[in-house]
């Protein structure tokens, strides 16, 4: 009896020639069938950003050397990437678990709301489909991934296995190599944090000014059950994401306003 | 005794030179002073993204007739209007008041997490400023306002009296001018929606293929406590939104896993 293997939709916002996705595509040919659908460009920070007043390219990839593997390069945001691959590239293949990584730095915290690497697992979520995203806190494009590819694949294991949630999508974090070794993983809320802003004014050869934003992040929060506190003790962190965003315990309180134009 | 009159920053997703921050600015120069920062050309559909990878031009602005208006055009996202605006523009100006749009179209439901509109506000709350964001039901470049301005006006005013519990942004939908009067004013809960995507396929005349996305917008909530049910039933829609995306309610059911590479 032959079992089918499982079909894996990958993506990512570094791009499609990124290590961060290599890693990723290489470590999911071990246990699954793999399709590729990622940026043909580095869409870092571009949140939930889907293309709607402009058209979109996608085309056959050749980045990936490992054979078997399947892979499209699009012109569009991460969040096109899964749309499309869901919509166009897959159409009645519906696939078994959607992975985005592994980005190139971190996305845990209030990131999450700028990380293009979580919109593709969030609208892999809001489809219905079983996601994860994948962040080493590593920014280096040269960073090294050997460290967690083994619990990458467990991570995902899990997931095919056991299934998630419906509407929720994982963010998942993980030290830099430079950490040492990994202690382990902790599931976690979401830290409260912020980034101060600070933006460098400079002036162009023509004389006119242009900015450089240069933000600082700044964990607020003093909780041992955050993504924060996880990556801070070495472990890595995995944060299940809705994408309700109503604050429900604030309906009580807004309920008692009267509004009215007379 | 002279009081201040109420700081009001505005931003957009339009861009500066759309009719809706247009109609927004002058309803709120009745009730304070008022800054615009927003972007200098579109920006539908930016979700939060943020430049990082690129500069930031910021110019002032003649867009406003208006006297008493001090605004600036930004070539960033509505992300970036505001991060500019708190930490570069006003500085040790802290606005009473952070106003979003109005947006020509609807970000109710699922739509909160695309718009542009909305990832001001929330960028705003994330500053712990009270912000909303408003958005007619009319995606017309033409599209008539004047009938929803008193509500925006009380809204914002409600807001300016009241607060905003902290870390909360508003979601603001109001009915198209074409469906009638408005009924009054709901606080509403996040429908659960989703929009299942047509690409259409066309050939370039150089015989390269591209796509145009084309989503369809299908409600999956029957309840009657949602932004769609105010919105198809001629009321306002107030959705109060945070940006904690952890999705507590299934933290124990992921706690029971045993995820490790031994």
């Amino acid at each position: 009896m032959t079992k089918r293997k499982p079909l894996i939709l990958v993506s990512n916002d570094d791009g499609i020639t990124s290590r961060g996705i290599r890693a990723l595509v290489e470590t999911m040919h071990q246990i699954g069938e793999v399709v590729v659908v990622a940026p043909n460009s580095p869409q870092s920070g571009m949140g939930h950003a889907i293309t709607i007043g402009n058209t979109l390219r996608l085309d056959s990839s050749i980045a990936f050397e490992t054979e078997g593997i399947e892979a499209y390069e699009c012109s569009g945001t991460p969040a096109d990437c899964v749309k499309l691959a869901k919509h166009h590239v897959l159409k009645n293949r519906r696939p078994d678990l959607v992975v985005s990584g592994i980005n190139h730095g971190s996305n845990s915290s209030i990131s999450v709301l700028y990380s293009g690497t979580m919109s593709a697992a969030i609208e892999a979520a809001i489809e219905g489909l079983p996601a994860i995203g994948f962040s080493l806190c590593d920014y280096s494009l040269t960073a090294d991934f050997s460290h967690c590819l083994e619990y990458v694949k467990q991570i995902a294991l899990q997931v095919l296995t056991s299934g998630l949630p419906s509407h929720v999508a994982l963010n998942v974090n993980i030290p830099s190599q430079t950490e040492g070794p990994i202690k382990g993983v902790k599931i976690c809320r979401q830290a409260q944090a912020k980034y101060t802003e600070n933006f460098e004014k400079r002036t162009d050869p023509h004389g006119r000014p242009y900015f450089w934003m240069n933000g600082e992040f700044v964990d607020l929060d003093k909780g041992e059950d955050t993504d924060m506190w996880a990556l801070n003790n070495g472990y890595i962190s995995i944060v299940p994401c809705g994408f309700d965003m109503t604050a429900y315990h604030t309906l009580p309180h807004l309920n008692q306003w009267e509004i009215s134009t007379n």
